[in-house]
């Protein structure tokens, strides 16, 4: 064990360990909910660390020796190669600090080995005087939260992309299956299966969009700001420079916000984020609830789809198989949904100069974006990919429904319609044979304004318009 | 028009507004919502104002004549008879104070009114000094909330109660309907539709049983603790006897706090009550749900069960009938959940001796009473009293359905019992004649055996357990 | 009273009574909220009225007489001369076909008033025949609620712009106010209360670009789909024509959406729309907290600021003034956050072809918009533009504060100045007392690291950075 | 490797697993959250199992070896020592089913192994004919989750009555130091800083005792019930035994549910209970955020009290210490307000027999009571058991605030008061001294009516009363 001091007194430290005391102090304070913090922000710490030695050596602050270990040691970090000593609770009172010091503590203790030190010699490398020199927790986690969206929501658009690409797959093979098409759960006009998926397409490309668009947002970033965005301690050649150093080290496009003060204590860009996943979730929910009611079944449901079977449905009823892809699509859209709210109630709860609660903020999103990540896949490999239609189905329960009435408006009115579907419900007859005792058009006729295909396509069927 | 004057200065109102200068400046200073103050809680706020006066007469601090013309103000306000003067929005900052200071205003120009004077002669009755005597806004507002309570939900509980009978009913009237149960929207095993009913209503009797119990947590109340709950400036025996007074005036069971410094700072109980409600949303919401999918169709869906109809259903459609009254239901529990929210938000928000955020928690809160009693009288008069078995439509999908194989899980075991779901799923032949070929059982045993009526009772069907 | 007839049977309607049996049946059904259809909804369906009666005439399928009228009639409502007759609740069930109906019925009756019939005499202008020519609820409504929302957000944008101006008036108002900044609540480090007001307008700045940019979002409309988006019923050269006549009767531009289908079930723009909202909301909600602290007092709190006095702030403590209008601001706020969560819930219970909830998330959507726009208004007016700075407070609490430590970091170490930290707090010295008894500077350097001044501006306080 | 078969075809499964064939498929289809099933819920199943065994054998369905065999490998589970087994997500669809058969996997496999077997020789002991028999998920997962709620209640029960306890503690240490009240943060009257704690007392006691009652809602159980509570293949010996055998082997006062079908398919116990808990995190919340404004400074804030110093607060700034643990406290609150959303979306969407989402409401609900155990015991161990007053402090701020303003009021009424306020607010002098200027009192009589300590308690303070 060896002995380390801050402001509080002195604690015993395993020797091996490369966080030190601060570290101790907040693993004992905090222990709250089991998950760790989440890696992506680990990595986007140290690469700020990086970017921050680089810097300080270059201005004079910071001498080679430190400066070259200090990368190394952040470079490994970014390899996950110390990620066992990232010890920490995620939910931790205090911006982010034990964080931010953790990681100083961990790069600070690797330099010290890596320079040929002992673990605790901090003269060799000091985790505040060097490696948070001219930082602090204030503008090293907000900038890290957006590193690590930035990195996190590519791959989310990428999978929202190929959902949308295998719904465009599914309009194409379903184009001509002809079904009734229901609103508000009630036999409406006809559509045709395609139709449906090309619906469901139409809308995850729009989520696909905002995702996309929505990584601009990240990109200012306040590093430079230190405490409160005054920039305090932070050399003016400092801030300038470490923006450029941090790009040249994640490849993103970062730029210093306008004003860092306004950066450090308003975390409303991530509440603008939280929305748009929001939004994903949203649209995955509607179409994870219509795949199961259009699979229902297999004979006393709908059955107008089969999903694909991807395990025993039931310990106790041999053979059922249930919709258990889109159910998970569905719990996963109401966990981003609550931890949406999770994350409002972080972000309105700022108080002057900076919002104590970003812990929460950031475990909630960089959460979101991974299980949406993960979601959208499992719903597209396991489920989406190999939908097939029951075409069968879908053609009995359209003719037998009372969906073909409505081409019958424009030519007879409202009331005389009414009348008709009156008589198709009280009686066991279809549409056309009821019309057709009634004498108001030929059968020909008739069968031209009562074609389901006409009815899929814009106009009056039975029109000029449909020539 | 009159001049008044307060600590701002002077302000000229309405000659014939009962309300004063405070009211005026509220009614500038807040116009958001449209909505106005509860009338319940102004109601309860004049028979708070009511006891006071007598009391504080009893105890020599207000002339006969002053509380005799208080005392009539205040009953006239709980009749209904001056409530166009209630002009404030619900929205409103300062914990109240804009709507006990209207309250105490309209009760003292009416007072003058009566004792002779002109309104705003407030030397004859003064809002403050007598109306309000020995009261704070921050102990009558919470006791007036909780009297509100206490008033409105024995109405709910009661329209809770007759929807759990008519749930009741229809599980008696639909006691031998036989049908296909299940689970996850797939085919499951038989139930009787009056099963289905009798979960709902249980459900629906928890409900009951919960508002029924919550207004126990409403009774203890902090008039008297005045400012922040100590008492200041109320005399010992008016905090005493006020409470008997109040208790004569709204024959509801009230008592003192025990701590009334809690009592005016914390809302945890509203957070409470508002949960129970929440709860009653959630099984309304299911219901709901579930009668749509039953009655969905009426040839394109399951069509289990018909709703009563009560309006066509398209402006396109002609004869298209849609399950309106849930779609309602549903929308009113969305109501009730996101109200929910706002309670939490408002109640968490207290600060030290008080909570400033209670009008908006009020509000939301007997919105939610409301739009709940409302919404159980609909869906139980425009729907559930009315609904059909379509007992055809219920025997066929059952007959057509896999349902009847879980019987035969016990005495042939999961896998061979696997093996035949395959081969009735892969054909159209269904469970009975595909057993039948494979000579296991003689026909009398198999009939036993796969008795849907059997199957809905607890037991091994085709065992001596049903003898 | 008239006799009017449905597809349920006959009703008496009043005589005087524009709106029909359809209006009549729904006002019967619904009446859960106590709030009426938002009138700009309404406005919006008079307007898509008025655009299709002309493209019906242009195409022949609608007589000049009876298109006349109904202009005529969409006139009026759209300038609320017919307001009392949109009776109905704003929480109904059916996806607003009522409140299709209920104006198709008012136009109807109100059109054959002016060609000289009877009310109920449809056989003039028939509500669904006519007036719902080419139309469905399912294409109008969306579109309806897209149009209002047009409407509406452009003001919601000009009051935010005034805000951010406000905001950036006592940014330069308070620049050269030293302050203490406080993180966590804790003493930080020296800002300007101009900078503090800095980061408020920049918060309030993005908001207002996010709200301005969202509006592109609604121009996409379903008109022309009817029933599903298939355009069952509208011929094609109505479908291409309404549109252009409604961006003539509106101003707005809009266009048809690439996929109706889409459009007509997926909510997910106003999920994007309400998540923006949200976000306004929690920078109002951060604001509003800031100004309740800094003003906190006027003795026992921060009282660095001063708010305008509004309205005299308690019933019983005579001269308290309150921060009314922060904390009506947090009420707002709070009510769109859970408004958000309503709308939400709406939005993801849409099933296949149609969201039957869209008139929650209508209603909610909209007053969101409406309460964000007061709320802004009364926000800037009876708060920020009144704004005084307590000078003198601002200064004491600075000097008194160890917000000066920090300054000695670069230069002595993170050790060292946590020992004079330690120093300070146990004793009743300040920072630069401690300091110069130590002998590490002369005292005319320390008075140079530890100039306040130099502390708000970027780099190391008294080295050649600030030269 | 082994070969496994089920529905769907074969599989390979590692040797030394103990589960088989359906976990693995439901490993591979689901890995969204990272979290695993939360252990209490799989010790339940197994006790569950434990039972079903026992009764199975009494009744002559499961011969005593392998009776023995499965009571031993639950017990086993039960003590974790199995505990790496259980891979599964938490996040699953199929209402439970792989959770389920992963523990009816592993028991099988152990079992067969201590009966000599290799792992997959299901003839020995069979996951679904043995170890499921007469059970379903369906009756399995809801008890299970009941007695995983039975179980984690006490412990939160405990240490809430931990907590109450040492606010009480506080309320007696800080009963003679008089302090500030505020209302809307703004100076209002006196009170004690033990008042302040006693309220905190008093609304945690509300929370134990609403936590203590609300088990009693979790004792009805639908174990027997099988698939949709009708209690298909549970013979009706083994329905009445299983309870009482599983109160044998939990200790918990289990009973069966009245209606078997209803305990299936509704949740809303769940969304009850969770209610509660969010009542508690809303008590939580306003006291963590009470405690970092009352030790809000050091110098530059209110500093009334001093919280426990647990870690430096700042890597920048030293010296400095942040209210960690109450802002911890926050983020807890926050989650399990949040969770709680999830919870009510999950309980909300049941359909007909079940309810598919009960996975994430289970997670979700186990998780609440775990955070809120610890962050109860964390707040009470790390911060309130060590908060010190700052009676100096609180003293001056009271003297020099106009708080004793008030007690004037009784005596010269509200406007006269009123002047003596502005007056007060626009000097510098103190509320007596002004009042002894006017000549009004007597200096002993004003005294005693501005006596601090006589303004803590009820009454008008300076009249008989108080002698």
């Amino acid at each position: 064990m060896r002995q380390e001091k801050d402001l509080l007194g002195e604690k015993k430290i395993r020797e091996e360990a490369y966080h030190g005391i601060h570290t101790a102090r907040a693993a004992e304070n905090f222990s709250l909910t089991g998950r760790q913090v989440n890696p992506e922000l680990i990595r986007a710490i140290a690469a700020i660390k990086q970017a921050a030695a680089i810097v300080n050596h270059d201005l004079g602050d910071l001498s080679r020796e430190k400066k070259e270990a200090v990368v190394q040691a952040c470079e490994e970090i970014r390899r996950d190669e110390l990620e066992e000593e990232f010890i920490l609770d995620a939910l931790q009172g205090g911006a982010g600090t034990s964080t931010n010091m953790m990681i100083n503590e961990v790069i600070a203790n690797r330099a010290i080995e890596i320079l040929g030190g002992q673990k605790g010699e901090y003269d060799l490398v000091h985790p505040n005087n060097d490696v948070n020199k001219a930082q602090s927790t204030n503008d090293v986690y907000p900038t890290a939260l957006r590193i690590a969206g930035l990195r996190l929501l590519p791959w989310l658009t990428e999978e929202v992309s190929r959902l949308q690409e295998t719904l465009q797959e599914k309009e194409r093979e379903f184009a001509d299956i002809l079904k009734l098409g229901r609103t508000q759960l009630q036999d409406a006009v006809p559509v045709t299966l395609g139709q449906e998926f090309s619906a469901y397409a139409e809308a995850i490309s729009r989520d696909r969009w905002r995702i996309y668009k929505v990584k601009e947002r990240l990109k200012k970033v306040n590093l430079g700001g230190t405490a409160v965005g005054t920039g305090l301690n932070a050399p003016r050649k400092y801030i300038f420079n470490v923006i450029r150093e941090l790009r040249n080290i994640t490849g993103l496009g970062l730029a210093h916000a306008e004003n860092m003060i306004d950066n450090t204590q308003n975390l409303d860009v991530f509440v603008e984020i939280s929305g748009l996943l929001k939004t994903l979730a949203v649209d995955l929910n509607k179409l994870a609830d219509d795949l199961r009611l259009l699979s229902s079944g297999p004979r006393g449901g709908l059955g107008e789809i089969e999903l694909p079977q991807v395990q025993a449905g039931s310990s106790i009823m041999p053979g059922k198989i249930n919709p258990v892809i889109p159910e998970a699509v569905n719990q996963a859209a109401f966990t981003v949904i609550s931890n949406d709210q999770a994350i409002t109630l972080a972000a309105q709860s700022g108080q002057l100069e900076l919002n104590a609660m970003i812990p929460l903020l950031a475990d909630k999103l960089l959460d979101n974006i991974q299980i949406l990540k993960r979601t959208v896949k499992m719903f597209r490999k396991k489920c989406i990919g190999g939908i097939e239609a029951n075409r069968e189905q879908c053609e009995t329960l359209l003719e037998e429904s009372m969906s073909l009435l409505t081409a019958l408006n424009p030519h007879i009115g409202y009331e005389l319609t009414t009348e008709i579907a009156r008589e198709v419900k009280s009686t066991d007859k279809n549409v056309r044979d009821v019309v057709l005792e009634k004498d108001i058009f030929t059968e020909e006729k008739l069968n031209e304004i009562l074609s389901p295909e006409n009815m899929t396509r814009p106009g009056i069927s039975g029109t000029v318009d449909f020539k």
